[in-house]
């Protein structure tokens, strides 16, 4: 276990050879894997995770720091907290992963990433219905349509809407069982929608964990911009996971997972206490906000 | 979250423009990291990392079982079990690592993989001494020497030794505080170092968690060629962790972890029961071994 060389110092030919050996054993151990798909997955990941170790020059030391920093991360790991996820999504694989899954159709509107805080078996609200179910926060009237890249209605669409309340905090963070600032719907049979949500606040991603103390050691920031997630999904058409952002959010330049596309970022109207309700709702002496969001559905397969 | 896509289906230019701008944001996202080290690590695996999810065009459904995985290792991990050394171990990743940091130099001994086992505090024994502390298995008499590159003696080496009982396993893996197999001495004067393990066997990596499934997924064996564990240090000196094999063990061409190297083969000459031991030691009716490590220990800093 000795220091690492000097980036400049050059690797010995007879070196590189031993270090390439290692790769090609370990490449040919997937050989007799009969799942040929499996097989190419672990063979590039043990080609680029080997080429990392060579190209950094990883040290004994920096190589156990990382194993400790992987136990860490499942040590903290539960049913309601997924540091993996996380991990993912600062080191934005979770992007690459949406944006490979993705590609570009038509005006299908873009994907973004899921992030850890989406849950099975949400509750279903009617048209007009409203997710916060208790949560705390500003009313946000949320309509829209869903459509397919020829323009036609998408009725019967599952749209789950998911999001963290206004104090930064998705109801799994809370250690009980409620459920709150959740929901899912079904599309008109116009391929329409609406619903009574929370207007998006920026928080950060859990931090008290060790990707919180790897943000805080490059100097990365773990605030998320204010976002509401969707996952839309109908017969023959791509599923979408995507957020919705908010026009003027300071943060959507600095996003801690890289989710911000230009063409998610909405304009949240907001509407002084008393103003009228799509619906006739009386809020009293609150603010609320109201935002649209036009749903574009690529063909499955795509 | 589209199926995949034919790996001959050719990437379009504008996708491939999209996924190298999502790989650039978040490099970038690490360009304000006051330690130019962590850095440089940080970046080359984003690099790799983004490039293995292009390359194999990973599902979302792959991604997830990913994640699914690494949240299975991080539960079982404890303690005494450490899922992601072995993880690093079958993936070569740990081999990969010792050979970076293990230059060749002269003829100083081969190191190879740590292994998940080694445990800090480790009982001392005097020269000639037990490590097995009513381990199962067959005594072997070890003896060897302890000499730089330059041949000079290296006195007062710190030898610490490990390894499994006869049946396969360690004493970590007992569920109980027991401290077996397991030891350190000193070289003596001359260099010399001399104690009673046992002969070893060949075992399986414990495969009851998510990395013997993932070997079984892949038609890989769990075992490991018979060894004994090494780990020698001394001031001025390389710290040289490795093992020594049984040579005609037939698992030596297949060893799960990649950990066998020719130097490191050696005989344990077998030894029929009533042979007289080195140091007079009455083994009544059992059957020992001997065997011969003479270890060369590179220069700190090589």
């Amino acid at each position: 276990m000795n220091e690492r060389p000097s980036p400049a110092t050059p690797v010995p030919a007879a070196q590189q050879e031993r270090e390439a050996e290692v790769t090609r054993q370990v490449l040919a151990s997937f050989d007799g894997c009969a799942d040929p798909r499996l097989r190419e997955i672990m063979q590039s990941l043990v080609r680029h995770l080997h080429a990392f170790v060579r190209e950094v020059r990883l040290t004994e030391d920096e190589w156990s720091q990382g194993i400790g920093f992987l136990a860490r991360a499942g040590q903290i790991t539960d049913e309601r907290r997924q540091e993996f996820i996380l991990l993912s999504d600062v080191l934005g694989a979770s992007m690459q992963t949406v944006a490979v899954n993705n590609e570009a159709y038509g005006d299908a509107t873009e994907a973004t990433v899921f992030g850890p805080f989406f849950m099975e078996n949400s509750p279903e609200i009617g048209q007009g219905g409203d997710l916060s179910f208790g949560a705390p926060g500003e009313p946000c009237w949320v309509e829209g349509s869903v459509r397919d890249v020829d323009g036609k209605p998408v009725a019967g669409a599952r749209i789950e809407v998911w999001e963290a309340d206004e104090d930064g905090l998705y109801d799994t963070q809370y250690g009980d069982d409620r459920t709150a600032a959740r929901a899912h719907l079904y599309s008109d049979a116009e391929g329409r929608y609406r619903f009574w949500g929370l207007t998006p606040t920026p928080y950060p991603i859990p931090h008290d964990g060790p990707v919180g103390a790897l943000l805080a050691a490059v100097g990365r920031s773990p605030m998320r911009a204010s976002h509401l997630h969707f996952m839309v999904s109908a017969p023959a058409q791509r599923t979408l996971v995507t957020h919705i952002f908010v026009r003027d959010d300071e943060l959507l330049g600095q996003d801690c997972v890289f989710g911000v596309k230009e063409s998610l970022v909405k304009d949240f109207l907001h509407q002084r206490a008393g103003t009228p309700t799509p619906d006739g709702r009386d809020l009293g002496d609150r603010s609320w906000s109201r935002v649209r969001f036009d749903i574009v559905l690529a063909p499955q397969g795509t």
